[in-house]
């Protein structure tokens, strides 16, 4: 299985041409796709996409992130080995936040031209590296056979909640579709506290208590409860929470300890 | 064959990550996207978008649904094997404009949490109890193992036609991207009149005559036809027929027989 | 493999109902959507997305395109073989852009209607005809047993650039999500010239030199290059240069030959 996470929208045919290049390279790939809507070049975004995702993909599976403003210039193209699944994609950040506590397996900057599409452009490199990369590496050419062995590359900073006595203070990391509202507090920061009685804070609205489950307010109201993917979330109950309170990535959000 | 239905859509790797589990436990399932462009909590569009689309996939396929503001509370998940394909979503009536003349031959409450992803979240059923489920049913496990036969379930009002003497009188129940207007008026109900001279009205306009294709009009000039899903259909040629009329969903239209 | 590209856009299940007849027909079809999201009715743009994409699918590949305000009037329905593809849509220039040099293997219009899903309605020939045809083609049908060899099709005017003493004077053709202008002026029409003295214009904007890269730039700033398609591209990094020149296609782009 290989996994395709881009800015490259579903308007042009930016997507199909990289799966063409797969398929043409192997025929049995199975492809899916993550998100081609990332807003253009929002590095951090793509990056929280791919962490909340390749959880839930069988071992082995090859994630593509196409996140590249710097495209043609000299930021290195990567692949890295975490756990059981492959990570491709330049070197800007887009791989790192799906790397947890543990350290990579191995790190590879794709310098063997070998495996490149010849001629290379200087502007898809998505089509031209990571694409046949990938194909070739689900026929199970070896990852260092890629290019040399990196020890470091671009980290984005990953935003951990703030603890004091009384308080948890977290942020915004990501928004959906339905405006629910993801922040950095995860459910292990909320361990052995009463969540009937934490207050949730975020900009002027206050939610007592946390919640199982969305249907648990009157339609409208604003609901905190841990998401499916494991971190406190802010939702307003059919409705859109991100609309109601014009909350955006980076805002601060506070738990408050009775 | 698998297909998905949600109001996910495209930003978010929810669907992704769907096909991820699917993919983990039947990495031979053939997953098709119907659409995940339901607008937010509309039950009643993704009830629609299943009705046109279940007979053209081969039989035993299994169409997943999820449009789903009660995740986790009490409202339960369904499978119905209704003729030859299997439908999986909440009990909300997202299923149930599939279900036509005939009764379902079986209908299961997915209550054997063997076949969901443990721990099951309450806020992403999609992804613990209706992928699974599906990607298991697509391997061959039988229906009943799922959980508890049921008899009854949330269905959605089908708004019939009304006719009396010399008119037929619906509704519009579907807009598409065109902007093209889908009426509740079956072609059975115009079965014997004479389509040249019907008169067609919504809102302030009349439209004389059927027409066999768009292309019978000149540019911008409305135009009604039985369309590919066999029901009465408004249009613009080369236009957009709902931003004219600025029609909704269950608006009146009328059908004049001379 | 099987491409799709349509103006029929994500939020309906055309797309979807299309891929269930072709599974249909062929379980084994490998189907990519190369986009869906082509304005409606815009039939130059779906040409253009055919040709910048036809040349990295695998030998075989079968192209179809659905952008047919026509459909349903007596426009033709065609299969054309070129080169080691084959393409399918209506008969209105969708697939001529994709014809460059070469004269085609062999044209067929699509009058079998054993082929074709019966009843065969007048609004969606996607479905109707181009899905079921291009199923059959990839289990091995002939060509000619689709109907008969045409020798002459509706083409689109290529628009070329016109060349005098130091100056090329082209137009955009395309634009993609990014706001980058594709133009008409393809690299070998650069051939032998000084790249780093050449002055672009389009519109206000005046951009000396071709980069390599986007980053060559400042944040913000005009680039133009040579793109991913072989084609003079002006772009703004990390920026939208559509929105910033408020070009559209058929504006005029010059480049002065010092």
């Amino acid at each position: 299985v290989i996994t395709l996470t881009t800015d490259f929208g579903y308007r042009d045919p930016f997507v199909g041409i990289m799966k063409g290049v797969i398929l043409s390279i192997n025929p049995a790939a199975r492809i899916v796709d993550l998100s081609h809507d990332i807003a253009p070049q929002d590095i951090t975004a793509a990056a929280w996409v791919l962490r909340h995702s390749i959880d839930y993909f069988p071992k082995e599976t090859i994630h593509i992130a196409v996140v590249d403003p710097g495209v043609g210039s000299s930021r290195r193209a990567l692949l890295i080995q975490y756990q059981d699944h492959y990570l491709l994609g330049p070197d800007n950040g887009v791989l790192s936040l799906a790397l947890q506590e543990k350290p990579p397996v191995c790190s590879v900057n794709l310098s063997n031209q070998a495996y490149h599409r010849q001629p290379t452009s200087a502007t898809f490199h998505g089509r031209d590296i990571f694409a046949p990369v990938a194909a070739y590496l689900s026929l199970g050419v070896p990852a260092l056979n890629f290019g040399e062995r990196v020890e470091e590359f671009v980290r984005l900073p990953f935003p951990k909640p703030r603890k004091s006595a009384g308080t948890i203070e977290g942020e915004i990391i990501y928004i959906d579709r339905f405006g629910n509202l993801f922040t950095n507090i995860h459910e292990a920061d909320l361990a052995g506290l009463p969540r009937n009685r934490l207050t949730v804070l975020v900009g002027a609205i206050s939610i007592g208590g946390l919640a199982g489950h969305y249907d648990r307010a009157s339609e409208g109201d604003f609901v905190a409860l841990i998401n499916s993917s494991g971190v406190l979330e802010i939702a307003a109950y059919k409705d859109n929470a991100q609309r109601r309170t014009q909350a955006a990535v980076g805002e601060k959000v506070q738990v408050k300890i009775p």
